[in-house]
């Protein structure tokens, strides 16, 4: 059976002075990345909720490295939500920007709560992770009910 | 001027034994995760040579930050180019999977480069970033010539 190599990344810090502006040079490049962005969290998020839910078998190692990278990718997308990103290929709401302080509540909420699911699975303990994850899963929904699309 | 956070991660393992298939449930998810972690590295790498190249100002914060998740994000597509992912909204060559040792050394060859640069970035000397931009950014070349399709 070929095994597979997953890599784990630690949020190292919070860094950077560069205007939102200078980070895409396309509004369409900010829409495209903050996507790719939350599809990759999901990917990893959703391996340790099919642990939470019994769905695989719980795996330590792997539990806590996909929440490494899930909490690693929860910081990155916000930055993609800049003026200008609000039309195109994308399933954001007004509402982003026109009440953009519950927005950035909303982003906090579930940056919050990934951490908390990511301090769960270091401890390598299911029982923790399995009530962390609702909380996070929550976090995640909330913020699509309230500012995505159907 | 609204200035943003940008977050820095830190490759800090390498973990797991879920086998390849049981990762993606889908061929579509595999393609579309490994479409998104390029897209995200890409993002990070190309604020780094704007920088290398003098489009934008040296800002040795943000070419550190910008290349531990560049550097990161390396590490993530290859679990996704497994069996059965060679179809689809895809650009992927078949020599990936009929070559694949090349392929996995065209692979590991872009991320070492990128480890280069990354390690070049942590030093905080533009000069040592130029020269260790333009070998990561052939590595990325040479891979797409070989197993992307135009």
């Amino acid at each position: 059976m070929k095994h597979l190599s997953l890599v784990a990344l630690a949020v190292a810090g919070i860094v950077t002075a560069l205007p939102a502006a200078a980070q895409f040079a396309k509004p369409e490049d900010a829409v495209k990345y903050r996507k790719a962005a939350f599809t990759v969290m999901a990917a990893h998020f959703g391996r340790v909720g099919a642990m939470a839910n019994g769905r695989v078998p719980f795996d330590a190692a792997a539990a806590q490295s996909n929440m490494e990278v899930a909490t690693a990718m929860s910081k990155l997308p916000f930055a993609a939500f800049g003026p200008g990103t609000d039309s195109g290929d994308t399933r954001a709401k007004p509402n982003i920007w026109s009440d953009n302080a519950k927005f950035t509540a909303a982003a906090t909420k579930m940056q919050e709560e990934m951490a908390k699911l990511n301090t769960a699975a270091k401890s390598g303990n299911l029982e923790q992770i399995k009530a962390a994850f609702g909380p996070a899963g929550g976090s995640c929904k909330a913020c699509h009910d309230d500012f995505r699309k159907e």
